[in-house]
C-alpha cells in the first residue's frame, strides 16, 4: 500500500527501507533535507520537502506514520497533519509517546473522524534486517487497513493488536521498563565478575552465557558482540541517558499500586550514573562528621 | 573417556544420558536405587549400589563428578570420595555450591594429590536436549584431562575454563544472580501489564515479544510457552523459593563494594513472597496510628 | 483574629480547639454536624451549618482555612468558596494537597484577587498538644496577615514561609516522602530484630534506643509507647496504607532526576503489604518451574 | 568500681573522662602515649604503657574494657589479655565487633573462665555529655557485676542487658542498620527539596522541622547545627565511608529472610557514592549503542 512516512532518524529512515523492500510505496519527509534526498536517490522512495507536500502525495484513505521524537516534534507534526489530512485518514504515532499523550490525540483526531494509531516500535538499528516488533492500539477497523504495513514492518508474529488507542504505547513503555530491569541486572552481574579475586575473561564469560545458559537473551548475544569489537569497553563513559518510558513505567506502576523495585532501582542507577555527585550524599557525610566524628573528604 | 556420576535427581540423571549418547562410559550412582536401575535398564549405565562401588568400577586416573545438593550431601560425598580415591584421581563438583566451600575443599584434595574442579551448570532440564552451560574452574592440567566430558555435556561453544579453582562456581553463582534480577524484571512488567486499564492478552504479549522485540530472550520463549499451557498462570501461587546463589551474589557484592540494587530486589522480593505478613509492616502500622491516628487493620 | 475552618476531622478539630486556646474567634463547619455541635458546646466555637453560613459569619478580609481530604474534597470546596468570597480574601489549604493541584488552585484564586495559601501541616493527633509544624507557601502580604493564626498552630520556630504558592505542600510532600522512609528503616530493623537468633526483648530496645543512641526520635518515642501499650502488636495487621504523598514524592524526584531509591522501597513495601499474592511472583515461579523443574506451590 | 580501659580514640577518650567523672578508678593504656599522657594528667587517670602494666594496676576479679577498632585491632587486644587476665576476670568488648566473632570470642574466653561482654555503644562524640546508650550481652553475673560501669556510662535508661554473649553487638548492628536508612531517607530528602522548581531554604527547613513535625529526630537536631555552620555544605564531599555494622545487618537480613530493602539500599548508595564510575554502567551504555545506535559518551 501507499504511505507517508515523517521523521527519517536511525528508526524511520531504516523503516522506509523495510517498507520499500516489502513492495509498499512510500513518501518520505523529514525536516533534514539530506534523508529524504538518500531515501529518493537510493531507495526509489517519493521525497517530500514538506509535510503539506506529503500529504498532498498520498490519496485518501491516506495513511501517515510519525516516526518523530516524543513530546513537542510529535505534538506539533500531529497539529499539521490534523490541518491537512480528511475523513477517514489515519494517522500512526509510531514513536515511543506516553500512552496518554496518545489517548488524548487519539480524541483530537476522533473529533476529525481522523483515526489514530498508536504503533509502539521496538528492534532497534538491528529492526531493519530483523524486522520491528509492533504494539499496536487502535481501533479494529482502522488497525486492519494498515496491517499490510504492519506485516512488512514486523518479523513473522512480530505484530500484535494490542487492544484499544493506547494499549500499544502503553505496552510498549512497559517493555522498555523491562528492558530497564534486564539491562541493569547484566550491568551488576558483569560489574560483580569484573571486581572479583578472580581474572575473569568477561568478554568469553559474556560468549559463553550465550550458549545454553539460562540467562541468554538478544541482549546477552549484544553484549557479546560489544565486547567482541572492545573487550576493555575503551572510551564508553558509565553515563546513561533515559527516553522517558522508563519513567512512565514507574509512574503506572505506581498509579497501579504495584511494587516494581527492579524497574525503579535500574531508573535511579542510571540517574547516579550521571551525577557528578549526590547531594543526599553530601548531607549524610556531613551528619556522620556530626555525630560521630567520622573524617569528611573535603573537595 | 570413563566417568562416575554421583547424584541422578532433575539433573544428574540427564547429563548421565548426554554422557552416553556422546559415547561416555559412565559409572551411576544414587541414595536412591531407582533412578539408578532406570538408567542401567535404559541408557546401558553401569550402575553402583554404593560410593565404594562407584570408585572400584573405575580406574585411575578417576574422574568423579558430584551432582548433588550444596551443603551437607555436597561435603559428605565429597569426604567419602577423599577416603577411597587415589593421588591424581579428579573430583568434579556440578551442583550449585558456594565458591568459598570449592576453594576449601579443593585444599583438602590437594592435601591427597586429588585434583578438585568446580564445575557451574546451568541449563536446567532442558539441557539433555540443548547441552549444559559449563563454567568450569581448576587447575589446567585436570580441566583438559576432563574436557572430553564438558564438551559433550556443553552445546557448542558452551563451556569454557573460568580460571583456577573456585572460579567455576564463582560465575555460576553471578549467572545466577543475573537470572534473579531477569526474572524479576519479566515479573514486574508482565504484573504492571496485568493491573492496567487495557483487558490485554499477556500471553500474547509474551509471545510477541520474542519476535523482534529488545527483551526477547530464552526465559521469554519459556513464559511464552507457560502462557500456552496455562494463560492463566492457574494452580501456580506466587510464592519462590531460592537456592542460595542470589544470596551469595548479594554477599559478594558487598564484599567487593558494588552496588547490586536489582539482584538484591530480586532476593527481597522472594523473600516477601514467601512471608505471611512482615513484622516490619506491622510496626510501620503501629506507628502511624500512633502519630497520625490511622486506623489499623486488625486481624 | 477570626477565621474559618471547615472540615472537623482528626486534624482540623484539635486545630480549632489550638486556635481558640490561643485566642482567635473561629467559625467552624464540617459536613457532618455532631464535630460542630461538640466545638459549639464544648469550646466556644461558633458553628456554622453550610459553607456560605461560614462565609457570611466572616467579615472581609475574610480568612478561611480548609482542612478537608485532598482531591475532590478540597476541589469541591475551594469552588464553592471562590463562589462565595470577595477580592481580597484569603483561602488556605492545610491538607495534604498535591503542590501541583495547589499552584493551580491559587491560579483560580488569583484571576478573582483571592488569595490562596497552602499550609503544609504535620504533626497529626498530637499537633493540639504540641503545636502543628507548619510549612506555609504564598504570598508575602497574605501570609504576613495570616501569621498570628500560624504563630498559634505552630509550636515556638515551628512555622517557616517556605516560598511562592505551591512551595508549602511541596516541603511537606518531601516531609512525609522522608517520614515514610524513616518507618520503613525502623521496620526494618524491628524485623531483624524478631527474627534472631537471640530471644530480645523489642519493647525494651525502642524504649533503650530513646535515651543517647543515634536513632533516637519523636517516631522512636511513639514506638516506645505504642509497645508499652501492646508488646505483641497484637491485633495490628501488616498492612500499610499511604495517602498519597509518598507517591508524588517519588514521582517528583523522578522530576528531578534525583535517584530516591529508599523512599521509593518505602513506597513499594506499603503497596506488597497490601497485595494477597503479587502477580510478578506468579510469573517468577511459573519460569522456575519452566527451566529449572522447581516445584510451584499450588493454591 | 576499678576498671581498665584500651584504646583512647574518639570514644574511648571520652569514655575515660565520663567514668572518672562518676567516681570510677580507671587505668587506660592506648598504644599511642599521647592520650594517655593527657588523660593522667587532666583527668587523674593511672597511665599504663603496655596491656601488661595495665593488667597489674588491676587487681582480680579485674575488668577490662576494649575500646579499639573492629577486626584484627580487637582479636590481638584480646589474644595478649588472655595470656595476662585469671579465671573470674571480666573482659568487655565496647567496639563494633561482628556478633558472630563477638560469640566466638566468648568461648575462647571461657575455655580460660574469663567472662566475655559484648557492649554495643552508640552515642559518638556526644557520648561524654550526653551518655553513651549501652546494648550489653553477656552472661548474668558478670553483667551484674559490672553495671555500675554501665550505669555510669549511659544516661539514664540508657543501659540494657540485652540477652545472652552477642546479642548486645546484635542489637548494635541493627541500630546502626537503622541509622543507615535514617541518614539516607533525610538524604534524599533534602536532594530532592534543593532541586526542586522552588528556591528553598534548607537550613531553615532543617531547624524547621524539629518543632513540631513528624520527622524530627536527633540527627535531624544535628543537621540543623551543620546547616547552621555550613549552610551551603561547603567542603563536604558526597563520599560516604561505612564501618561494616550495615554490611552485617544486610547480611542478617539475608540469613533471616527478611526483606530489608531500605537498608540495603542505604549501603549501596553509600557505595556508589565512593566510585569514581559504575563498569555496569559502562555495560549498559555500551548495550544501549548496541541496540539502539544511542551514542555514549567518550572518556
Amino acid at each position: 500500500m501507499k504511505i507517508g512516512m515523517i521523521g527519517l532518524g536511525r528508526m524511520g529512515g531504516n523503516m522506509v527501507k523495510r517498507l520499500v523492500l516489502g513492495g509498499h510505496e512510500v513518501v518520505a519527509y523529514d525536516r533534514n533535507p539530506e534523508p529524504v534526498k538518500e531515501l529518493q536517490e537510493e531507495n526509489d522512495v517519493q521525497g517530500a520537502s514538506s509535510i503539506p507536500e506529503l500529504v498532498n502525495f498520498l490519496e485518501p484513505r491516506r495513511v501517515v506514520w510519525m516516526m518523530v521524537p516524543a513530546g513537542d516534534p510529535t505534538e506539533q507534526t500531529l497539529e499539521t497533519l490534523l490541518s491537512l489530512l480528511s475523513p477517514g485518514d489515519i494517522i500512526i504515532d509510531g514513536g515511543n509517546s506516553n500512552f496518554r499523550d496518545s489517548m488524548r490525540r487519539a480524541k483530537l483526531c476522533r473529533a476529525q473522524q481522523i483515526e489514530f494509531i498508536d504503533a509502539g516500535t521496538s528492534g532497534g538499528i538491528w529492526g531493519l534486517a530483523n524486522g520491528y516488533c509492533l504494539m499496536v492500539g487502535g481501533e479494529n477497523d482502522a488497525v486492519h487497513y494498515c496491517e499490510p504495513v504492519f506485516k512488512t514492518l514486523a518479523p513473522e508474529n512480530g505484530y500484535l493488536h494490542t487492544g484499544p488507542v493506547g494499549s500499544g504505547h502503553f505496552v510498549k513503555m512497559v517493555h522498555n521498563g523491562i528492558e530497564y530491569g534486564l539491562l541493569q541486572a547484566y550491568g551488576e552481574g558483569f560489574e560483580i565478575l569484573k571486581e572479583s579475586q578472580f581474572p575473569l575473561d568477561l568478554p568469553a564469560i559474556a560468549a559463553l552465557w550465550n550458549h545454553g545458559s539460562v540467562v541468554r537473551s538478544w541482549l546477552l548475544e549484544l553484549l557479546e558482540q560489544a565486547y567482541a569489537q572492545n573487550p576493555d569497553l575503551k572510551n564508553i563513559r558509565g553515563y546513561i541517558e533515559d527516553s522517558g518510558e522508563g519513567r512512565w513505567t514507574v509512574e503506572e506502576a505506581i498509579n497501579e499500586n504495584v511494587p516494581a523495585p527492579v524497574i525503579t532501582a535500574s531508573l535511579f542507577a542510571r540517574f547516579a550514573s550521571r551525577q557528578e555527585e549526590s547531594y543526599g550524599a553530601k548531607v549524610i557525610a556531613a551528619l556522620r562528621n556530626a555525630f560521630g566524628g567520622h573524617p569528611v573528604k573535603t573537595e
